[in-house]
């Protein structure tokens, strides 16, 4: 209903979701892909499975924004009673669909059953005047249909299933959304690490605070922190994304050389992506040792597509026996120093490489806890090496948090100190 | 308000959880801390970083529930205006607490500044009448108050200083809310893994069709289906867990045998947790070498506290060069079925256990895509081979879904296989 950019309000169906036993990705996805449309989530409601929160919750959503997408309780259980609700609230009858049916009746006989299960018939069932969107991911419908101005749409909880349908059935309704171009949000996000929000903030600020409000061409910037560091992410609005960037430009150039030694470059904001990118561009490969991340930071780096071209082996040495006999740490060393080591972690670095074949090693050791901490090595303390050819740097680390935590943030600073190495070879 | 089990209200604040830049994990976290103290979340509200849309939400959260909780917008920056929202909403002043403003100026004072930045300065406001809760973790106090029946909490958005205030400051206020014990909600979770939501449905639907309602005494079921597998939990309200546990038992002995063969035991519904739990009960070791999961499997193993004591260590095999010379893969074997096949899965899971002087090993190998699919072996086939001593068993899988779902799915499974050989073993 608003006279800007199309508007949308998400809400999320299911108990579990409010017991927090699952984590609402569907929410953030949906976020995210509108935002590439230039559809703005205003909004998002998560209720239980009762139907009158989901009826109260659509009816505040209706009256905030221009498409309404309810997602979960669309499956074949007996909690499942978004379609019910829904009805209610618009005051539609359900009816069978048709083709809903067929097409059902069709996936059971291949699978060598008769007739549709009496429960799995339920989906059967859509709201007068609604379109059905086809799922091929799963059984479950998406339902579509309009209520005087707003679009309304019933997805599937199910991630894969609730993707397939809004990229594919219902993605032609979403681009007709678009039609105030001029009101598009844009965004731009510059990504660091290794620098704690606090710090960075007062930098870029100090910055900023000599650029008077006229020039900033009504651009905002938010800071995004997490494990894994923090986004700058400026926003602005505008007819294209050339008209967005011409006006972020500046004020990015404003901050550049206190945001320099921090940023790194990847699309999607994974560090491991990044590291991937270099590796490529200088044609490098690397070989990963690890104790206390235990194969968190080669997971991260195969989980880039096409990593075998860059990416030469891991070893997960926990045990001393592992470190000596695979990698060539030497046995009076770790006597003398304990595994969690500057030398120890050199040795990682360098033997892996030299196993694996690769221009670039990373050592990491450390002591991840809850337990196995000592006075002078508390739970927290990592040794990170990175070795480039024969030379090598080591640099040692706190970090607070759980064990997650601790294997994380070293993990990042671990590709982060390569990223960093292979940057200033560059430069 | 309700006069039932206290109920709880959760407003989300920040636009890059409507932008999907951030998942909302502080929700969900608090959903299952708030559980374990018979408070349940009862909605869920997500909105940007508006001072009008923090207000609504407020006033509506408090009409539903006994306590509010707001998440984040409390922090330094300019786009955190949770305090100003909330004390509009309430008709309270913002006033600078001396506590608040004393543990800034030492914190900063520490870190060897003189007085404490303009900006940070923010956070020694708080709502007129309201109680600072201390964060151990960062700057930003927790801020409590009482409007009329209901208890109002702000608290930061940086996860691990929420759960710092909430397990620390405010549990005692939390505690007070179990007024009503008689009304508690209990849950009990039973995990599966290895089977589709709709075959696992069908199979315990048509049990329980059995079990007439008044037999049921209030117990609720409901499928949580992830990645992971598919999560059964039974509810039932009751003034003890052993007298909501009466109740439940009954239902899940109705079920037993059609779920056994896919269950796990696991507190926290990790199958690595129930993988390292089991080994140790048998005081056996586990070695893994991994191509397609590119480590993910052993950053699972380890992720679990003292895993040093099961898991003896891993390789991430990606090249043929390091599966023939680390791990004694025939390189003709290579050559005449390929990387992804049953005979150097198996290998590799020998080789990997004999290695590492393991009494288990695990092979992977796959095409975990998107691109090095073939007609034979399309993208997401995956050779799974577990050895215990020198017998090996091995499973082709085929899994959809992208190269992150693979790779977990792949992960799922190869744990599942070892966890079900050494239930197997007891039996």
């Amino acid at each position: 209903m608003s006279q800007g950019a199309a508007s949308a309000a998400v809400v999320s169906v299911g108990n579990e979701l409010l017991f927090g036993e699952t984590l609402d990705t569907n929410a953030a996805w949906l976020g995210r892909k509108l935002a590439t449309l230039g559809i703005s989530v205003v909004r998002g409601y998560t209720v239980g499975d009762v139907a009158e929160d989901v009826g109260w919750a659509v009816r505040e959503a209706i009256q905030v924004a221009d498409l309404v997408l309810v997602t979960g309780g669309l499956g074949p259980t007996p909690d499942d009673l978004t379609k019910v609700a829904v009805a209610d609230v618009l005051g539609r009858d359900l009816v069978v669909d048709d083709r809903v049916r067929e097409s059902l009746q069709e996936r059971y006989r291949e699978q060598g059953m008769e007739d549709v299960p009496p429960a799995a018939y339920d989906q059967a069932y859509v709201l007068a005047g609604s379109d059905p969107l086809h799922n091929a991911e799963g059984t479950a419908p998406g339902i579509f249909l309009r209520s005087d101005e707003t679009m309304i749409v019933l997805l599937p909880g199910v991630p894969r299933e609730l993707e397939d349908i809004v990229s594919g059935s219902l993605l032609p309704h979403l681009e007709r959304l678009q039609r105030n171009a001029s009101d598009r949000v844009w965004h731009h996000v510059i990504h660091t690490t290794g620098i704690a929000e606090s710090r960075l903030t007062a930098l870029v600020e100090e910055r900023l605070a000599d650029v008077p409000d006229e020039e900033r061409l009504g651009v905002r910037l938010a800071y995004l922190p997490d494990l894994r560091g923090v986004d700058l992410r400026f926003t602005a609005a505008g007819p294209s994304r050339d008209d967005a960037f011409a006006r972020i430009s500046p004020l990015m150039q404003s901050i550049e050389d206190v945001v320099k030694p921090y940023r790194f470059e990847s699309d999607s904001g994974d560090l491991a992506e990044a590291v991937n990118q270099i590796l490529r561009e200088h044609g490098m490969t690397i070989a990963i040792a690890e104790s206390c991340t235990g194969g968190l930071i080669a997971k991260q780096v195969t989980g880039i597509e096409g990593a075998s071209d860059v990416f030469s082996g891991g070893i997960v040495a926990y045990s001393n026996e592992s470190k000596i006999d695979l990698l060539g740490v030497s046995s009076a060393d770790l006597a003398e120093h304990g595994a969690v080591s500057e030398t120890v972690a050199t040795q990682l670095a360098l033997g892996v490489a030299d196993l694996m074949n690769s221009d670039i090693g990373i050592g990491v050791t450390g002591v991840a806890g809850p337990s196995g901490g000592t006075e002078e090595k508390p739970v927290g303390t990592v040794w990170i090496a990175t070795s480039l050819g024969d030379e090598v740097a080591a640099t040692m680390c706190r970090y607070s948090g759980g064990r997650a935590a601790v294997r994380a943030k070293a993990g990042q600073a671990a590709l982060a100190a390569v990223y960093r190495r292979l940057v200033d070879a560059t430069a």
